[in-house]
């Protein structure tokens, strides 16, 4: 049996805050394949159209590759 | 028309939270020159003299140059 | 009298965000000793086993080595 | 709707300059599915066997998870 | 004929040592599609529950995008 | 005579290429103060609405501090 | 009951090889309190005056504040 | 009130030593407006017409946005 | 016997220098057990109520876990 | 027969750009001995007194150490 | 009596391991002049044509400028 | 005529303080062959058999590879 992980990298978006644009993240890849662990690599953002701060925080998944 | 970008760099101070001082100085910095994009670099902080966390985070903001 | 600070290096954890679990290790490492400063160093977490995040973040306090 | 990106990590050869490199390998990934941004990360290179330098730059790709 | 190569990002597991869990890593990724070449990124690791250290080696895989 | 430089930090944008977006925005910031030096710090990017490949170029300029 | 680990830096010494001088260094560490986890952050080393090549790993080291 | 600090960036030259220039860019800065705090980014330097070694030491510096 | 070495981070500060700032944090953690080598990590400082700088200076320190 | 390889250090000078001045490193440093592969590792640059742009672009070039 | 040191940087390679590859470069430098200390900086490595792991380790190397 | 630049690594050693460090082995280096500039990388040190702090000083030094 294989022990191997895979880490991809995604990008996750909130306008509420830096922890809830990792929580949907996060929670989104474990819906496709159960989420090992993860780090997060960086904090940017915008303003939107309508004057709201958009965090655009990237993380680090690692996942089981053969689950 | 330049399509240049100022980049700058500020600190905000929040009791609350790391997303509340990046709000914070992202309101700011835009009331003063519309926001392009940010980039949260650095997160400190100390105990204040009444025993709260207070965030210092550490944040590059892109504006155009000329608005 | 001395003005030398140690640094100590912690991982605090929280299923509530990132902010949260920042200020219970700088409480925790205040009521051992007074607390100078703390740098937030690496964020990074796991699911647990009923699939809340949970996130576990390093943090560098700063303390006067004798206080 | 989903707002979460994937990011990719991709190695473009040219034997013409960095730019190029990247052109190709920007629009080659933009093919398959929109890209949204890129971030060059290395630039690398070989002598080619007729003595030509080739650029291998390597690029991370975000592009949206459900297009 | 595309000249693109992907870079994956994968963890290996050994009790052995580090050398031995890129061996792993990078002849189990090889045997989905040649590898080009490889660069380590991380080694880090646990004790497991009988006492053995766990190396985790987090490994970049570069492989031609279209073989 | 004071003999400080001071660093600002601008982003150049060209759809030719790095090395353009570079000359660009130099010369701009030239234009406003004689440049000392300047180092590149950021490549990124994005596709424009019209599919060309739009680099994106940070570059930190120093220059002497009162002329 | 406390979830906060300390996280402590050493460096081990092994003229055998580098996952050696890990090994060494956790088993040490775990026998003065249980290891959670570890991650190898510098790999330098020397001659010895018998001409053996000295590895000397510096690995930061996690565990439970309170065990 | 704001608490928002500004982080600025400058480059100090001295031919006694890297303190020396420090010292000097940071009182200057001072007499502008006051100065929060300093970090030292940067050390280079040349060897003057004359054989001197010239120290040229790149620090960032926080000071209040509105003192 | 064991070779294992302990590596802890102090922050030195002087009024006077960088490198008076390393010495004093040495020389004081010398003074509790034998320095095997240091390393400075972090240059930083302030302005003192009566307008000197102050250097605070970063420095990990190696020693034999048991002397 | 050694398999060793030598990684010096060179930078190129260029009014064109980024990589003409490393094209040109490149073949200047092949003249001497075959060159294996360089990587990009800074680009800085600065105005020349009839001011052009000069890009200084520093790159690190592996050779087999006996050719 | 100068008491200058000389760092060079090599890569070694070993189809056995990462220390292995570390030790022969060592020892071949060493029989050049007397090695006084290494760091090792990148572990990259390929697949050979008869299927084995390479490992490419590039190391940098100090040693009295003057024995 | 050649315009490329070489770039060294020298580790230079003082009692006295860092920046002394820096200018005997620039002066050392300028010595050699005429050089055009430096960059400070590495802060070390270990204490002497007689107690005194020796700051070992790591430098990387540009010169003119034909002069």
């Amino acid at each position: 049996m294989s022990k191997t992980f895979e880490v991809i990298e995604r990008v996750g978006i909130s306008t509420e805050g830096i922890s809830e644009a990792v929580k949907e993240i996060v929670l989104e890849a474990n819906s496709e394949k159960k989420v090992g662990w993860f780090e997060v690599v960086e904090q940017r953002g915008r303003l939107t159209s309508d004057g709201k701060i958009e965090f655009q925080v990237k993380v680090r998944i690692g996942r089981k590759l053969k689950d």
